[in-house]
């Protein structure tokens, strides 16, 4: 067996008992996805996974920067390069590899989650090593040959009731065109991620937003036709499912500009002129746009400030993005939000979901805020903290003042499609653990624990995405 | 039962029976609340409390706050309005709102206090929620027509040895005299509130100094005779028995500038004409002043900064101050106390509290300020992590590099006057756990542990506060 | 007994069991102690330690520091004053002062250090307290007088296979060089310390620099024969056996000049010209220009930033540098490090060791660095943090991210020789509880636990320095 039956679960047996009776209540419960990255063109196609190593190693930045960090190039992990370089390309190397460094994973996320895979997707019970590599990646490869592993059987066999995807306002949303027209009864929706046309540092910012204003028909060479074409976007998205625009700033920084400065910024941003600090004014009064537009369309915002991206200037020229060098950085959220919270925060019909990679900040800013602004609700913890012990300080912190009321139960994010099943089910296991533990300790009566449970393990989703 | 009897104690049944025996010792120990908001004129008249909304909810900020974060208005419980707008009168469709919602407050410990409140203080067992509240609004309705119900009466039931509330330099602190006069035993102290003649850009500060200077009959165009009305109002208060000063600036910076800066200062203040840095500026040399007045009278010196106030302009015009909406921000304590520690910090007969709201500057900033000078030493958890975890954090964080001798005990400081003994049994019974836990694990011997426990529990803030 | 055999491992029955087998395994291993700063001297002389008082309290900060927090004047436990003024003499008084305020420490680290050095090194079983002390002292003094407990010996009986002090670049290491030719079998390396001469802001930085010159024979007026200048030192430490750097800046900022710019900064500090912002940036830039000559002589870099030094300008001026008025800041590492991880991060083949003050960096930044750059390494919790708590809150917070491999086991870090094996003890017994918890919650297989706590305990210390 590669996973204990009673993982994450309090260490006490009455503790443990309480808290595996939760989770056995919950854990069969379908899987609400709101928010992740998972590729459209899967379901779209339904065509096999290609091989082990493409499925679990090579795409998976939380993988391959950990090898990296041990001194094993990206190449060596099949990770492409931008100038088009030689990379490892024999997918049995790779994985070997990663079997051989397997090591390195104890007691990290990554280990859950791939062993949750590894047994639960694929029937595997040794542990990976330098010794079980071919072994598991011939089993591997040999399951990814048959129907029952194709993107959609594993879609229900996982029991996604709904599962968001993230599109750029620029996408076609071609792929998901193709799932809609193809009969298929999986519930995969978009999100709109407009990124590439609201940051004026982003690469190719001018052309990007000529692009926007093609698609949308409106003239985005003025701010009124810009922010014409961003409805008509969020329009064309919410046909496809969309209930949530997203948004990736380096900071949490909000501006609830008059309409007059917010023009002359978007002048400036189309002719390159921004410097840095206007280019943040203008993400963050884009911010309030987006929260007044959703107001009107029923959108959910969310925030996902504070990663510093690109750490590396060799890793970037080489690699490009989103290759592991993206490191949190201290957020201020208290000044930052105030703008947008100013704007629109006391509307009780609109969800404003706030994400960070800052836990100092949970404590001592983002409860604070939550638990007063009718708006503001936190989204569970992200990215590096999405673990056993980051989910346990989420609630330790965020509890007692923003309830459970103000979060909106457990996302995946990720791109890895296999791990969803296992991602919900650590969240649901800490969460059990949690709940189990404020019952024993006299700070939950137990048929409330039940029912906070179901609701973050599935209503609060459900209800705070409107899926 | 609304209540566990062993509640907040550890899981482990061992060193649970540990931490109960500990807590047995100690639980029935008088109260010390030597920093507080209770209202004076409640033990002065002695007048029944009006009704359950009036006592339980409309007042309480922990309470009110959580209620709207999920779209409640505030008039809705009744919160009054600047503008003298409708708000809810009846107080039993206020208690029915807050009892359908009760659920909002799982696992907070507004849910521990009021729980506490209602089994403790008024003897009920049944859960809140729609279905009771009624019967739970006549029940403690019908309580509070009866004399045990007084604000003497429970100050006597409550076990308070000595209470202080808190005063603004310029109240003539008619309803202390009104107790002093009135024969009645309970200690009820005063403690000195400057901020209103102390901060720049505090709502009519020129007037408030010059009233300042009409009660302590000296010339506050100066800068001498301010300081020396500031010394006549101290003596003032002292002769109520007050013990200490309280300071809650926005950030902790203090200063220590010669003579003739300060006072251009205070002119450019009276004048009006503080920019932002001038006025914190001021704020902050003025905390050095009242140390070295300190020095001479006696006087603790509390400072409790950090909190961005008013966060919502639209809630902060409607409303006014004290409406959920202040929360915490990050607190540099390093450099901003270096002026005042150099001053006065090596002062062995001198008492400096300092109180936070961000967490994370116990274990790196304030342990070990407290750790080394002799007059620094830490308030307990404060405000939004006066709480089971906010508790264990801060034992955690700061004992092993402060020790328990550079703490200072328990204060409530609350406004819910009913919710006193519970925030100081849960303050028992997280020390408890928390001692238990040491000697479990072999940091400290069990008759140690005891003789901690009460100086946690009873003298520290006792000897801290002279009271 | 002052030490409870199973002293810091969990509470549950089956994990403690678990935590102690764990232990046992691990608890006889040589000590890689490959970072402190006791004093090669002893080592050399071999000379008996003179008293109890100059032995335990007297140069421990952690002691005098917290005896101080509680009014007592560094005079009177012997701390020597720089202007030559009066202080206590009488070790038996000093002692005695220890005694009667050894109640202060209860659950610091200081009191399990120094308990363990009572019963582990002296066979004492009594508490120390007023009135053991006279008992306890006499039997310390008699101990010292006795061949057993010279310097060498001990080394030898706490089973030290390697040890490395801290020594100034300016430093003639003539202890190092009387060890080597002594004969004698024990193994005590230097490390290369040049704060003195890297610093622009140091006492003495420019007579520092020429002395550098000097001693190495090269023109240090220049910024190229400054550089040849360290390298000549470092192959002279590297003689003594050194195979580290060691770098303790107020900040972690790094940078990266062109050489004409680092030229200027260094003539600039030579005449003494450096704002501090410059003084800054030079001693950033040193660090990169250290890691280059890493590259070729081999030694590990050590960053030990975020001390605000001296905070009390009276104690500063009455006794020096290092009086238990050094406060952690907070500190920023994902900018700081910047350049210097963007010169050399991706080198596989160099070792940089990062220490921190600030543990809200642990999982926010420090983490995500180290689980990404080849080089970059995460050293112990360090000063403050050196503790049960301490140890326990970098596990959890940095071990998902960066995982056990990126970082580099335990250092003592201490001038308090005897406590050496304590403070190891420390880190194997909560590293034990650490992975004895991840085993019984199914986060870690018993059989890598096992391997894991080797690694921790020994192996990874002996890797990362290249002792």
């Amino acid at each position: 067996m590669l996973l204990d039956k009673d993982r994450l679960f309090p260490t006490d047996p009455a503790v443990r008992n309480l808290a595996r009776s939760l989770y056995d209540d919950i854990c069969d419960l379908p899987i609400i996805s709101p928010h992740g990255h998972t590729d459209p063109r899967w379901f779209a196609e339904n065509k096999p996974f290609s091989d082990p190593a493409q499925l679990l190693v090579t795409p998976d930045h939380y993988v391959f920067r950990m090898l990296h960090s041990q001194g094993i190039p990206l190449e060596a992990m099949g990770v492409p390069r931008e100038d088009g370089g030689k990379t490892e390309q024999d997918p049995r190397k790779i994985w070997r590899l990663f079997a051989e460094n397997y090591y390195l994973f104890r007691a990290t996320p990554s280990r859950i989650w791939v062993d949750h895979v590894l047994q639960e997707v694929f029937g595997i019970y040794k542990p990976l090593s330098a010794e079980t590599a071919d072994e598991i990646y011939d089993h591997i490869d040999n399951c990814l040959t048959q129907d029952a592993f194709r993107p959609r059987a594993l879609f229900e066999q996982f029991n996604i009731e709904a599962i968001s995807t993230t599109e750029s306002a620029i996408d076609d949303l071609k792929w998901h065109k193709l799932i809609q027209q193809s009969g298929w009864g999986g519930k995969v929706v978009t999100a709109y991620r407009p990124d590439a046309v609201i940051d004026p540092e982003f690469d190719g910012f001018a052309d990007n937003v000529q692009k926007l204003g093609e698609m949308a028909g409106e003239d985005t060479t003025t701010w009124q036709g810009y922010l014409a074409a961003h409805r008509n976007r969020r329009a064309f998205f919410k046909s496809f499912g969309s209930t949530s625009s997203d948004h990736g700033h380096p900071t949490a920084r909000t501006e609830n500009f008059d309409p007059s400065v917010a023009a002359n910024l978007f002048d400036k941003a189309l002719r390159g002129e921004c410097s840095a600090d206007e280019a943040d004014a203008f993400r963050g009064h884009m911010l309030t746009e987006m929260a007044r537009m959703s107001l009107d369309d029923g959108l959910v915002l969310q925030i996902h400030p504070g990663a510093a991206r690109n750490h590396s200037d060799a890793i970037f020229t080489k690699f490009g993005r989103d290759k592991g060098y993206d490191i949190p950085s201290r957020t201020d959220y208290v000044n930052a939000l105030k703008p947008l919270l100013n704007a629109v925060g006391g509307e009780p019909d609109l969800t404003i979901i706030v994400f960070t990679l800052d836990e100092s900040s949970y404590a001592r800013e983002l409860a604070p805020l939550a638990g007063v602004y009718p708006a503001l609700k936190l989204g569970p913890p992200w990215w590096f903290h999405d673990s056993y012990e980051g989910m346990m300080r989420f609630r330790e912190m965020a509890t007692e003042t923003a309830g459970f009321y103000n979060t909106v139960g457990f996302n995946d994010d990720t791109r890895a499609f296999c791990s969803i099943p296992a991602r919900h089910d650590v969240a649901r296991r800490v969460d059990s653990a949690f709940l189990a533990t404020l019952v024993a300790t006299g700070r939950l009566a137990e048929n409330d624990a039940r029912e906070v449970s179901y609701d973050l393990a599935y209503r609060l989703a459900k209800q705070a995405y409107r899926l």
